[in-house]
């Protein structure tokens, strides 16, 4: 099952949402499909200008290792060598911290991955998963 | 004057809505800041997953130039040496052809651009246009 | 609001000014717009030929992450594989220790940032700092 | 001899002014030591973001092969393998146009090159030219 646009949308919706009630800063978010490719994304106003780099690191390392950014990072405290290996096989296109989650089906397939940035890692991480819960998906932070 | 993100999804919106009333293939649209930074990406369903790359870097070329793509694309076509250099100098991110759309506002500063990518490139700059004017801004194509 | 050539100009003068009158080594400074990119450099008599990358890493990363390089150097700190990751994400382009200043207009909005590279990192802050005041503007060191 | 500071800013006001005069486009204009490294910069009100890297190529490729970028330009479009393999071992960062003048001292002796982007490359050219001739130097076209 892939990502439809219309889903992607409600994700982003939703997650901005969820930034707008935990009253966060502003935020960015990303949607990757399964090939870790840009499906859809929206940066708030008074976001940073380098936003979409963050977000789509952390999703696109979330869809490319089949993991979520927070277990990644959790590669990259532990063993250094292998986060800098991550990093370079993948051009340097992978942010080791929470907030990119993968996207599941009903059936446990990872469908593509939703990066957030702008506030904590880990409320960057709660927005991602509202907004894919929010869209009748499961989300693995 | 910044581009919202409000007024950077009606421009998605309705360049995709036009894209629908002309018949044309999937298309992808990418809204970019007067920096060149992006703001707001959509990839219709059906549509290939490298279209990111192509809108940003018709977009990109526009903004970092200050031109349209459909004239960096005359220089490229009558001057290829010039048309390599730019993409050397860009790191890459320029596609030289119709599509990416610079946007001004209503004093005429230009504080971004619209890349659209999927049908060929006339309609794809067409899209864009429509999506600019349909948010009460300048396009220059 | 857009910081014009002749702000610019006054940022690095009185930047430099600083580091005479504070007998610091040869300094280089650069000034970017809200976009991250180069508005105006100067470096020193005396002064390696590298620094201009230097003086642009800590302005860029600021603007582009939205903080100053003593902030992401905080981070780079206390969270090696966040700091690693930010400079994949922006090509390398980001120097983590104080000198990136960023640059606010007198509503609090970030207009550019301020690199300065020479003397001790505290020191190239300072200066940075001494030319945006001088500017009228409002640093975030 | 080097460059100093000093004769930088003398080129680059020169530059600016003689582009005032002829009522070119807004400029930027570069000065690169003789080691290719930057020495000064200015982008004028008005210039698109992305000229620093077109005028920095101009003056780069010229410091880096010793020849102006006019004849890297005649180089690139009479044998285009050889323009293309410039661009590889330079890293992209050469514009084979005109506007990249060499620096040299009384005696001949290459000491640096301006680059200058914004009107048409013979008109970037003129404006390098007046700003090197004005500091007392000599400019190669």
């Amino acid at each position: 099952m892939a990502i439809s646009l219309r889903k992607a949308r409600t994700i982003i919706r939703k997650a901005l949402e969820k930034g707008r009630e935990l009253d966060l800063k502003p935020l960015s978010v990303v949607v990757l499909d399964a090939g870790g490719h840009v499906q859809a994304f929206e940066r708030e106003d008074g976001a940073s200008p380098g936003r979409f780099q963050i977000a789509h690191g952390k999703a696109h390392g979330a869809v490319m290792f089949g993991a979520p950014s927070s277990v990644i990072g959790e590669i990259a405290k532990e063993r250094p060598h292998f986060g800098a290996a991550l990093s370079g096989v993948y051009g340097g296109q992978i942010v080791p911290v929470p907030g990119g989650v993968l996207i599941k089906d009903k059936k446990g397939a990872i469908i593509g991955a939703v990066g957030v940035t702008g506030d904590t890692s880990e409320n960057d991480a709660a927005a991602a998963l509202a907004g894919i819960e929010a869209a009748g998906l499961v989300g693995v932070v």
